[in-house]
């Protein structure tokens, strides 16, 4: 079982269902797959960010397999998707909220257990963005798809948002304050990014080959 | 060298030679690569498996790279591949049960090593099945196809009834047995899958933008 | 901070910027990205490697995220590479030799650290290997393109030779030469490959299926 303080706990079960859920959804979305192929990406989006982040901090075996309340809420959110996902043009604006969701909790988390685990501010802010990101990484490349932070500016700079007010406030002394206030301000920024449909800037003049790029089909 | 008992060591050399084979021929049939590329991805897929499943219950570095006998045997199955990857066509059946040898003896090592290093049941199992299906998992996204665990529900699930039987008959005290019945088991639902053309249930009435999949180019 | 010797860090920090640059320009040439994913994928470019090579060796949390010059590095090669993307096709021999420096570097090191750690000569070479490539073939994966490492037969060898170099010399005691020999050998089969445009063999009469690749849309 985790040994993490109580509310940084309820903010990681939040996102790994939230991220089991939409990252099943995006599936079923992007590729037509069985129960089996839409359980495991959601378990790939839930579970893969933290994996990533307890290996390169070395906390071996990953929590997603030493706490059975990760892989489990990780199965039922994508056992969910797959229940629901014949309406799944409905949920659509699920899909979002439900992504900046696990996007702000796992930011924090992130960089709140880099920091624990001894590193400094910045590598413990990168931790904080692999974290959120990094599940929807996997799962975006396993279905062929360019992932979301390589193609949406206003998706790394949310995280690394939360993540940078995750480590300023836990480094300023303002304990407990960190999880709550770093995860809202990632969900804001992120919110309004979709809302405004705010990028970040692209190269001028590029002529990209396309050779290599399955956007542009 | 490698401390397992040798039942279990030649399980492993085994799934190992026939998954370095079958990956090479995959490669080959998915994609016009060289001598290089077809023995980088016949280790791929031979090694990569254990290698994840290494670094995820903290046995570093990975058995692959401390005994010669893997990386030797996952090299030799790719030059083999090479050699007679003229003889595609007639290899098919061939590269269809070396795939089920590999699948099966896998997912037996992994849940009995995740055991070993102290996991759950559950997470245990869960470790069998990215032991069978992670060589192949990256071989797949390395030459742009959906991985075959996402496509074909019949993959997957041999590899968690294997290392199902596998945790059950080794927490039931039954030594020795657990490495030939797991094997045996995940070996025989595989080939009934793929003779019998059994899938898992799909998501109804979904209708997939296309846009990010390269199933239906 | 680092505890390598001098002429191994210099080494090391020239082949992060190398790739950082290299990488970052790859990117605007293969998919239209904005700058956070320009920056991002210069930052796997040039740090996805060595993390790899320290995640196999446990030397955990990676050098990447110890030492601040690793990602200051990275993070500036990838902004240098966005603000002069305007020039794209004026930099296209830069973007060659950079990438040979960096796997030429990276080859290198990552062989040193290999058998600092404790392995045998094969799995360091082959660990150099994996350092010289792995950043460059995660970036490729990530932007839908099939890795150099397999399409181009003159990229893993260079590579392993100068693995291999380095490997021999550290063997025989002839310390401090290894970086700079092998790194020379690496760069120079690497540049004469592309100068004669040679290649490794390809499998005999293939027809690959072309239903999963991308490289023949």
């Amino acid at each position: 079982m985790s040994t993490e303080p109580a509310p940084l706990l309820a903010l990681d079960l939040t996102g790994t269902f939230a991220f089991g859920l939409n990252g099943a959804l995006t599936a079923v979305r992007a590729a037509r797959l069985d129960v089996v192929g839409v359980v495991v990406l959601g378990m790939i989006t839930a579970l893969g960010g933290g994996v990533i982040r307890d290996v390169l901090i070395d906390s071996l075996p990953p929590a997603a397999f030493l706490d059975w309340r990760y892989y489990t809420l990780a199965a039922a959110g994508g056992l969910l998707a797959f229940a629901v996902s014949r309406h799944l043009r409905r949920l659509e604006p699920a899909i979002t909220v439900l992504d900046a969701v696990g996007l702000s909790t796992f930011a924090v988390i992130g960089a709140s257990k880099a920091l624990d685990a001894g590193l400094a501010v910045v590598p413990a802010m990168l931790l904080g963005v692999i974290t959120a990101v990094g599940g929807g990484t996997i799962r975006d490349t396993l279905v062929g798809r360019i992932p979301t932070v390589l193609r949406t500016g206003l998706y790394a700079i949310p995280a690394l948002a939360g993540a940078a007010v995750t480590v300023a406030t836990t480094e300023t002394g303002l304990y407990g304050l960190p999880a709550a206030l770093g995860a809202a301000v990632c969900f804001l920024i992120r919110m309004l990014g979709l809302h405004f449909g705010i990028n970040a800037p692209e190269p001028p003049e590029t002529r990209p080959s396309g050779g290599g790029t399955r956007r542009h089909k």
